[in-house]
């Protein structure tokens, strides 16, 4: 095992290092707002993951790099010590890219030496989440870059444009689903975060799941009905936001002279009707789901559909960094359920019956987030293939636009409840 | 049926009334944060429900008393109208007291004459809307009065004070049940809010659930154990409250010369070891838990342990306006489920599966808050009697700590899961 | 003079009461902004001064009515002990209404016992001080209620209506100054404000005065002109303010169908143009200065042309509580100095050379004031007649509008400088 | 006079590009805070000032080197257009400080063909004010960069250490100046800004000014003796900063194990009792003066005290970018009153009788900011020694601290006064 956990954690590290260099040096220093972080940050806090969770424990006489990069690049774990504080992530020009990167290197080698030994399998889980933290980082790192491109009036761009993929959607059509008790979180032995246990039953009544992603083409006849300016559509903390932050579309969406236009990784596009709706909130997902005569599926009904499915998909390995056309789904089955854009569900992040966080810092890792957010399900392109499966929670703040968020309508099917 | 729900209407009233007479004219224009309201608001604001939603459209001939008052006193219905900012009530001089005494008889006395006839199907529910929501009200007048005279150094009593209970709370027994799929929701005739329905069914794996509620002095050992000091006992987003709001103990607890203190709607009292905790916030509830190795409800394991019970305890009619003694259970079945405090649980408020709010103005209810709060159950000693029942869902963002919630502990059974 | 000063006080602390007569109690209680205070806050902190810093030191015997009330009356003196944070005033229902009449009975009488003795010189500067305190407070109690009764839809009267004065107003004329040094501050044995002293030089360059205020006719022109949206006009931080706050048009200004009308303590009224402009901020009367092509007098300016004029005018004493028309000068005076509106100068408040405050908490009064602060003289239609004179500095912060303020332009008198 | 011109261009452009030498690429992309801005916004919009004012005027056929500069780089002239908000400057990655170097390239080529024919009067008097206006931001930009480097725990140094001077600061003296009238401002052909103009007379009571600027020493002592928990020592709103933002001492002071550190341009050092106490607001000044029994000087006094003493001193020139050790005075005149550290001044930032700001865009270079800002005087160790005179008027908000500011203290001579 360990030669595969080597290789694994090589080629990770190489994709978070081949995401940085198409950037600038100034554009890795730059914190566009307090939930995003430079990229020099991600490069540095995904090293010092390992440094504190593996080496230092497990790689006898590893020396740290600095001890002040503890403190710097420590996100949130309150049980290795205090932190710099988040929002002013973006005011540390030091240590410089080149001294991240020499970071970089000093973990590497010393993981390399760690690696080259036969590591105990609970070390091994470590890496495995060391491995995975750093996924999540490099999805990060391309949307926390994005806001910041895109919150520059030059309007930059990460990587050279593409032509936008064209056809037109057909209506999508519901798959049903019968009520009954069905087995909810991971319960085999590959590794999987610890909110997607303890596995558990959960009854679902009746539900509808639709086949494909709802497209700019159909969120735009919302936003052209007055979607955003309809109280009645929306929840009630989501319409404070609305107004406060003056919402009039999805982030990224720009009006231009009669035109929409769209920023994403490679600059300014025409909006794509045919493209899945990307970087809406939950609460415009669930507005639009109210205004479409539908719902938001919950993440058990989405768990349940995707079950037994390959994860098959547009993601980060793609090099696209942004979503494809919606498909026409065949077969019966939903249509890019993994990949391209994650799926807001009407699904709270609470634990399972029976969840346990990990004793110690790793402990923080996932359940002490378990209020004021909502469950995503199934990745988007800037998500590692090997990353995503059918129980896998992400889960934001309902507010939150800048990840790449997109809509799958689910509903009730009636007469069938008891 | 008119002539019940005429004398229940006229019950409703009377008490609003009752509430209201220990003030001074000066308490029923403060407001003494955001989230509460003046009386005098209240006293208005329930006049107006019955207004705009009984006589306006069901009473031939009826005449508005005041047209301004439509803006002034409408709360949240946005397909009423703009409203007076809610932060702003307490800026309100204006009507006088004894002007919406006057606005309570205009409507009452038209009430009157529209019950005396025989009222529609229709227009019966709404009228027992507006007969629960008087009763929801009157629980905010007895809290948010509570929170302004405790905002006031001179800390006021609003009723003359009663000798605290005694009795110590013996350790608590843990009622368990099976796993297993059961019914949830509100499936008679009877009065329910559309937030209990439809009926539907939820797979509970097997728990255990504390036969009484947490005490004063369970949770002082919490406090004194540092519990506000430790992150890792906290939900990410409690900590930060904790750090911001300087949290040290529950809303009201005062720290004298040694000895620990209480307001109370009797003025300040020592706080005493065997009455139920109160007026935390659900960041509190759970953090207790996590210390105490428990946790939270759902708000399906309570309804299912409540099921077939009782709806007795220690409601506004007591007049003590003041949680009891926290009891011992006899015959293994939990005790003060019902009144004295609302119990949190663990379950954020979303509607059920079917859900549908009401047409019109009155589906903004309560459907429009399904995000960012959580679930309290059972009512408090502010609730009527007749307003509670086993699928009755309250519900409150989880830094509210104003209300009489407090803490019932469940944990997981172990083994008994597949 | 123990005789003159009893009557002096009596007539003052009947005028306060009588001033608070009109309003209801649920008018007393209410703070519409963070900068007023309740009427009844007023009527209790003028009686907390003469209590802590006459009595308290100065009546053998004297039992302080309640010593609670030290704390929550206590506005600003730190040397005093800590005081009810201002913003929380409007949450304090008690002590009632009552209660603080009671209170101020009990002063009352005690002030009696002691002013039937003789007092010595020191008390006797400090009762006068006292006087005056509540004559300023006088003031903010009736542009308080002013602003809680503008903050309510309702709009009410504090005093039955009365018709405008009509009047045209000529165009203004400018009375001439010629350069010199001239005596600036109070240097005579009456009672002054420490802040008025010492009397020094000032050397004036040669200016000019007009001999009338600015009306809101010709404040209106300005307002149709664009002037709330020409940032050349504004001084920076003014133009800040007139962005976030979406100043239109003077405070208490209301568009209604094409014409605008005005909230006075009368209630609702049409724009009079002939009245003088009232309720402007520095930075308004500043910009509207500007855009007239002149500027706003210097306080030593305005002292200099007041020198020797009677302090005749439109006090508080008229019981009108709103400036009169502006009024045509004759004999090459300026018209309507005292009294009517606040006149904002461009001299930013600080000490005069050799400045000393009083040793004690007295000396918290004015001194500590001195910066982030702008001079305004002659008194406004709320002011008492015996307490304004041409050495008088008012002083209130660049944006506040909620006092009756108001516009005297001056304008360089060029080649005569040097 | 063009020749002259052109060097003196040339100089100043190359002291800018030296000054930002030093740093990393990434050091000139983060803003520590609202106030202050990027290394590479400076030396963009000191380019963008030339451009605008100059280039695009002034040189037939000019082309602009990228129209969105306009936006980005304009910093309050709204006049010329909106601008990038300025709290969002360290936002901005792109222009990459090498596309930032080809901008000024462009612009000193293209002020080199202008600069070769002779100039109008007009245009020499704007790249006079060019000039000046790059050299303000040379200070700036040192000041910046400080502040960035001590938000960053690594605290790096801008430049290599120096031992810090050791001689012990005597006892001031006081320097007397008798009653009169005196003329302040400019009045000679020279350069200067607007704000100092016209010339015109001021009287001046008796007044006496320190010898010397007050030492780290002296100031300790305040600090010590309890100087920031003391209200009655400090204005209002000073006091009001000083409990919000928890100050405890000068910016860059830091107590570490017993002993006083400073954070400098060169890294941490320990306190020098002898050098001149340095980043203090008004606030700090003023309350610091009021302790030592003294005030601060007028900026006339100080005006007066200058006038006809050479503008020698420690400047930017001598890459100290710190204050040098205090000096005794030799011969009844102060030391150190040019250079070292800015002085504030008792005095408000408010315009001179019959002051006009220059017409257009670059009237709002001064005019704009006279509110809510007190002045400054002498320039400090990062001011050129070309750009200062005695009658230069810097100012800044009453809480800023991040300039080079510190205090020389002034006393009323009193019986002198009639």
């Amino acid at each position: 095992m360990p030669e595969v956990l080597a290789e694994r954690y090589r080629r990770v590290r190489q994709l978070t290092d081949s995401l940085s260099r198409p950037l600038a040096t100034e554009d890795m220093v730059v914190q566009s707002m307090p939930s995003a972080s430079p990229t020099k940050w991600h490069l540095a806090h995904t090293t010092w993951f390992f440094e504190t969770f593996v080496l230092d424990r497990g790689l006898a006489g590893y020396e740290v790099f600095n001890p002040a990069f503890g403190f710097l690049f420590n996100s949130y774990y309150n049980a290795v010590g205090p932190q710099h504080a988040r929002p002013q992530r973006g005011v540390l020009s030091r240590p410089t890219v080149e001294e991240v990167r020499g970071y970089r290197q000093h973990v590497d080698e010393a993981m390399e030496r760690l690696l080259t030994a036969e590591v105990s399998a609970e070390l091994g889980r470590v890496i495995e989440l060391g491995i995975n933290h750093e996924q999540q980082h490099q999805e990060l790192l391309l949307t926390d870059i994005k806001h910041a491109f895109a919150s520059n009036p030059l309007r930059p761009a990460y990587r050279p444009g593409e032509a936008t993929g064209d056809g037109v959607a057909t209506a999508p059509d519901w798959i049903e689903h019968d009520a009954g008790v069905c087995r909810i979180g991971h319960e085999i032995e590959a590794f999987a975060f610890d909110n997607e246990t303890p596995g558990h039953r959960v009854f679902l009544e009746p539900f509808a799941l639709a086949d494909r992603l709802v497209t700019c083409g159909e969120y735009l006849a919302f936003v052209e009905d007055g979607g955003y300016r309809q109280a009645d559509l929306w929840l009630s903390a989501g319409w404070d936001v609305v107004q406060q932050s003056e919402w009039q579309a999805p982030l990224y969406w720009e009006r231009g002279d009669g035109d929409w236009k769209l920023m994403t990784l490679a600059g300014m596009r025409p909006l794509s009707p045919s493209e899945p709706v990307c970087h809406v909130s939950l609460y415009e997902a669930d507005a639009y789901a109210r205004w479409a005569g539908a719902r938001l599926p919950t993440e058990f009904e989405w768990e349940a559909a995707a079950a037994g499915l390959a994860t098959r998909g547009n993601f980060v390995e793609s090099g696209r960094y942004h979503p494809s056309v919606a498909q026409v789904s065949r077969e019966k089955t939903p249509s890019q359920l993994f990949g391209d854009v994650w799926e807001w569900t009407g699904s709270p992040y609470r634990p399972y019956p029976g969840y346990e966080p990990p004793a110690g810092a790793l402990g923080e890792y996932n359940g002490k987030f378990m209020s004021n957010q909502f469950v995503l399900r199934g990745g988007s392109c800037a998500t590692s293939e090997a990353h995503i499966r059918a129980t896998y929670r992400n889960f934001f703040p309902p507010d939150a636009r800048w990840q790449f968020s997109g809509i799958r309508l689910a509903r009730d099917l009636a007469g069938a409840r008891s």
